[in-house]
């Protein structure tokens, strides 16, 4: 792992700033003879573009995905790519770069974004839209998650919005589809439809709350892992901080597991009809010791709300000077929204990749 | 990283099991010209060290750490070792190792234990006291950070427990000094007393339960990490998610800014006496956008309750016979305790490899 | 080091193949506050691009580097551009992709060429131009090595041939000036006559013959590298052994070493006018114990006949039928001219690491 | 790679000094199921062992290598060790530590030495015993490589030294049978003869030389490497060069391919007898491309002679006296004898390192 790579055989490398003319991402190590079409990563890309409702920032960008290298198009259908083993290159231009006035927010350390530390580590900052920390850079990573997904094979991983500041959803309620049918990827009906009134007021404040984001991964086979560096949870974990705003993550339980008992908390094991070990219950989050036990893989993330809002908070400048902050123009009120189908993908691309080194250490796939 | 070494510049690799004649790590990357003592690497293991007090498995193993290369010892004062920028090799030998007899729990899936898990990965399983998951493992991890405290000048990390079970501390009563005065590292001495007798009853019943640690870590000079793959939150993240039995991790206000709003969340600045920037606040546990602000980095961890407990679980064994499993013995009651100094080392041990990949990047320390 | 990526903290990830739309690197870990212009990297391009003259393939291909993150452009000129520390993405699009059939070469496996290893690994082809094995990927490589040179302050990379088939030059005719006045980067004149009119007679055969590259590195501080497994010399025989058609690697006297007894090749050391020590000569190459000491850095390769030939050469098609191989169409008569500024750039990278990790592990830069 | 460390997924770590109590190494990575003796491994450090005939060092020390973690013993045959996947640590004590007076070298350089570039690099140098430059170090290579060869069915790598000083062996008379059968490793009964008495001749005047190691590497499957960074040749050039004394690597025809005509360096391909393709020559040395094609792997080095000789060579010392230096004691003549069963290990760790990989990306093993 890298400055911009993350992985161990499958990895991806990432770059570009929102405001250069394009950004993109290298993924290395995928193996051959997969196949997909540009159609597919695009899906997964639209999931996370924003301005798609009025939640969301109304920055309007195609991010058109153009797969630039790794792959042969078929003979008969040219949509359908194969992987050759060769790294894929992947570029979205960046086409709403209007050469907005940023003069006003260069010398100013924004409360609660990197550029005070961006300055400390480097002496010199990109003050264009965030640098490295802008959100578009999650769309290479979307990106890369849909090559990851065609990695292991059955694996379907899924993401949904569980909290919305204070609000959580009611988990008796959860239901896959209607991820779907609500502006919030949110598993539960009605909450979505309190969540929508709700945010539509801190909107209209000028305000931001943080989110909570639970990923579940399916059909992930038992043994993928190892039991200390390079523990399946610590990769979901470490990855899944990578993300902008995210403050915690949770394997299974998470936090829940520390205020119980030991009798509560183990997953007991009986054999099932077909023969074979099942888990009565899943508190560990599919990870036991490390590694895969063949249930869904269970993590959660939260999100800070985004510190880009109308009420002036008290900052500095690079030069010394106290001055006030604010955020005009719109921003997401909850960020933690497009964070869905970015926790998908680092999900999927941590899994691909211990599903390669797990095949490459001990031949048991 | 791979499977049994972290960090990219400053890298600790361990091996050893339980049962082997002894475990150790190789601490590389370490600049030279550190100075250090055996005596002191020895304080931190003694921390970490079971049969301590009631509260810990009554396990007596000396914990004595041999230095074995990378340092020269001073030729004034032999017990001084400098590095020489070789790597630092350090074992602690296994003494109490007896030939206990193992068959009950060989062919058994502990529920709750990586049994299972193992031997799905490996299709073999060292059943003598855990693998690579013993938390003797983590002896070589407090050695090593012993080590990475001497990278950065001026850095003081410590830990304490502050949840046990249901039992939270009161913040309010926060004293660093009591930390060292009661047998759970906990720095409010009310609760300690109140965790006294809960956690003498849990021992009793032969149950167990989790709990939550906080580290901070003082004097980290602004600059480190990184904005995207390499984020000092991230690795931190992923260490603490490395150490056995956690589940969750979070930075600074971690899964409680998803509840906030944006006005309360950030961090103000203004210029302090000394003419230089100074935060009002640490909602973001000293790191912005992946890299330090030079407030105190605060992370904590979940640890689950051990499933080493007498109560009786279902499970099944290799062979496909259910089973129901106990543990008898003595066990921690809470496993949680003991993660105080593991925590410590490794938040230590990713904020050295941090500065050492700062200072390689930038050269601005 | 993995698949497409190499260096430790200056790491390079190349992606591309000769019939895509475009080529490419990836440069991470790059200091900030360097600056440079595009026309610089340009330059080196333009040396290694072939039809420049009649004895490199007469592929015409503008090979115009496009810098597309990474770098802010200055105020007043828009030309100069300091990197911010991001990565900097440098793509290059392919012009020269005609139609071509690649029928006939589909299913040949061509005698010396990756093809038949290629389908071993992959077990899929991307039979169009050599895939990644094509010698446009090195193209990216020297637009790296162009960021490199930045790194260390005062190196000066360059690169001569010095050896056609089997002619070599006389190495007291040494004279660097030469290099850039005729068709070989031949450092002498009358060599680069001789070896005109023998490649003249080689290519309108046909045929094609191996050379032999030398690169010297000026400027290079002592203490770069490492004793063992980061040896600086270890890192640059990797990275010169990793171009296409390398066949061997020396340092400093090289295989000529072996030959030798230990009076003639130890460097003695002086004290020179300055005060300082200096070496009476440079059989070692610069590189003692695997560390820089100061001298000049001397590295030499071998590279291999092409075997892009007229003369058909026997061998097999995927199916397992037995055909002659020939290449009708313009090759190179001598792979070896354009390595040249590769083997620059390739050691310029090596060297520009190594500066960054002894910075990060020694704070002694 | 990191300072200490080399390989990607089989992963070897090494540490210790010669006048340390210990060296040793790490095996990570290593497939779970691979049985083997300690008395294989100990094999194998056997031949690398000085003192067993006049042309080796006169150090007597048994080198017995003992397995610390990783394996468990056979319930049946408790010499038979399995491994389990977890990280195997192997220690080797040094018993010839004698507190010999170093106080005359210890300011000293010696030409030819690492001497002056330890102390540009770390501003501190362990002036007892060469530090990491040890050639002690290289036993803890010899025992992994050990593990290696365990982890390639069928794969046999065996070595030969084919030139000392300028005398080199006669191709025609090679015969693997005889490398057993002298102080020399040398595959030519013949040149064995010559070059005892002309080794001793050199040895009785203190005086060294170097020579030349060829490495043969076969039954490895091909399809092991990739087209670019992770070249199985680049792998192997890399790891040979970081053996002490190495100066030049080679690959098949090597430097001689460079003086070559592309119709005599081509391997032809025909169909054989079992119709699978068979390559007519081996002039590639096992590898097209950077991944092995099935033939045998065939590497070749440069030991330069080591510079611990009589004859008094002009130096300096730390604090800018000059000085002349000589060795006394016994020293190795030849330090390229024992690099022989360094260089095989060498190769089987790049080996086994790649067939890991290419299983772990390709799922084709």
């Amino acid at each position: 792992m890298s400055f911009n790579t993350f992985g161990h055989l499958f990895r991806v490398t990432t770059w570009g700033e929102s405001h250069g003319p394009a950004l993109g991402c290298v993924v290395d190590g995928c193996p051959p003879g997969l196949t997909f079409t540009q159609a597919e990563v695009q899906a997964f890309l639209d999931k996370r573009r924003p301005g798609q409702s009025k939640f969301t920032t109304q920055r309007q960008e195609p991010d058109r995905v153009e797969i630039l290298s790794g792959v042969m198009a078929g003979e008969d259908n040219m949509s359908v790519l194969t992987t050759t083993g060769a790294p894929i290159s992947m570029m979205i231009a960046n086409t709403d770069q209007r050469s907005k006035d940023y003069s006003e927010i260069r010398d100013r350390y924004r409360p609660g974004h990197a550029d005070f530390t961006y300055d400390a580590k480097y002496g010199i900052r990109d003050y264009r839209g965030g640098g490295r920390s802008s959100a578009r850079e999650t769309a290479a990573r979307v990106a890369a998650g849909a090559i990851a997904r065609k990695v292991v094979p059955d694996m379907n991983v899924r993401g949904a919005l569980i909290q919305i500041g204070e609000k959580q959803i009611d988990r008796s309620r959860w239901d896959w589809e209607e991820v779907g049918r609500n502006d919030f990827f949110c598993p539960d009906a009605k909450a979505a439809e309190e969540w929508a009134e709700y945010l539509s007021s801190i909107r209209k404040k000028g305000s931001s709350v943080g989110a909570v984001v639970e990923i579940v991964a399916e059909g992930v086979p038992a043994g993928l892992g190892a039991p200390i560096y390079a523990k399946l949870d610590q990769d979901i974990a470490g990855h899944l901080m990578s993300i902008n705003a995210v403050k915690g993550v949770e394997i299974g339980d998470g936090f829940g597991a520390a205020a119980r008992a030991g009798e509560e908390n183990a997953d007991e094991i009986r054999i099932g009809n077909d023969g074979r070990p099942i888990f009565l219950s899943n508190h560990a989050g599919g990870i036991l010791g490390g590694i895969s036990s063949g249930q869904p893989i269970v993590a959660r993330f939260a999100v800070k709300p985004t510190s880009s809002i109308l009420t002036p908070r008290r900052s500095v400048t690079a030069k010394g000077e106290e001055v006030d902050v604010s955020t005009k123009g719109r921003h997401d009120p909850c960020v933690g929204i497009r964070a869905v189908p970015i926790g998908e993908a680092m999900v999927a691309c941590a899994i691909a990749d211990h599903y390669l080194l797990h095949r490459g250490q001990t031949g048991r796939i």
